[in-house]
């Protein structure tokens, strides 16, 4: 059995157990998605991407309410950090900034942060991101 | 049987009808990930917020290798716009530029138009896509 169908099959035995749960909870207009741009000292860079994989890594697995935290680097620099953050919620984001994970992020990185820009986003088209949850189901 | 359910199932029956291909297709690694920065005129931020989002939903549906474009405004400032992109590859994006959809919006959106800014960004782990990808697909 391919490595698709797998995982097809787990979402689906998850969302036969829990029914519309998740649909209920999380309306696409309650939707908190934010930029995060970060300057990373050049010392640091390397473990600075390592505390940050790991930080987005448990937070998307442990908290139901974290739908992406995706880090980025832009071009050839490893300084240069963008994070593609979304929520299902606001109460889901103030969960998150009060979990270990993050916390031991903040505090391990607090160090190798140049500068933080934090810059709120909001969707033109709430509807287009069912369509692109729809087409990153078909790609994997 | 609930939507969450039903979808799922189209999924499933889509995967289980062309096996692996997508994942042969599409390795994460050729991903090509991009946030385009836009300032509008004000004069034509609805007009504008229109045709990028009709030419948004046309590129997601139509052409297999655009996976997301995610188009959105900073804070409530309707004239700066974001649109996160990613295609399955280069030449997906390539071909995206000589869509019929896209020449419409780029020849409309011309004048209304006062800076474009696109930054080229990489994942940091591509791994983190895949399971952000789960993660969209228990919360839809």
């Amino acid at each position: 059995m391919s490595r698709s169908l797998k995982t097809a099959l787990c979402v689906l035995a998850v969302m036969a157990m829990s029914g519309n749960r998740g649909e209920a909870q999380t309306p696409e207009s309650a939707l908190m998605v934010r930029i995060a741009e970060i300057e990373v000292d050049v010392r640091f860079a390397k473990e600075y991407a390592a505390a940050l994989t790991e930080e987005a890594d448990m937070s998307v697995r442990l908290e139901p309410g974290v739908i992406a935290i995706f880090p980025m680097h832009q071009g050839q620099e490893p300084t240069l950090i963008r994070i593609i953050e979304i929520y299902a919620d606001r109460a889901a984001y103030e969960s998150h900034l009060t979990s270990p994970h993050f916390l031991k992020y903040k505090a391990t990185t607090l160090k190798m942060v140049k500068s933080l820009k934090l810059v709120e986003m909001h969707a033109l088209d709430t509807s287009a991101m069912t369509q692109i949850f729809a087409k990153m189901r078909a790609a994997r």
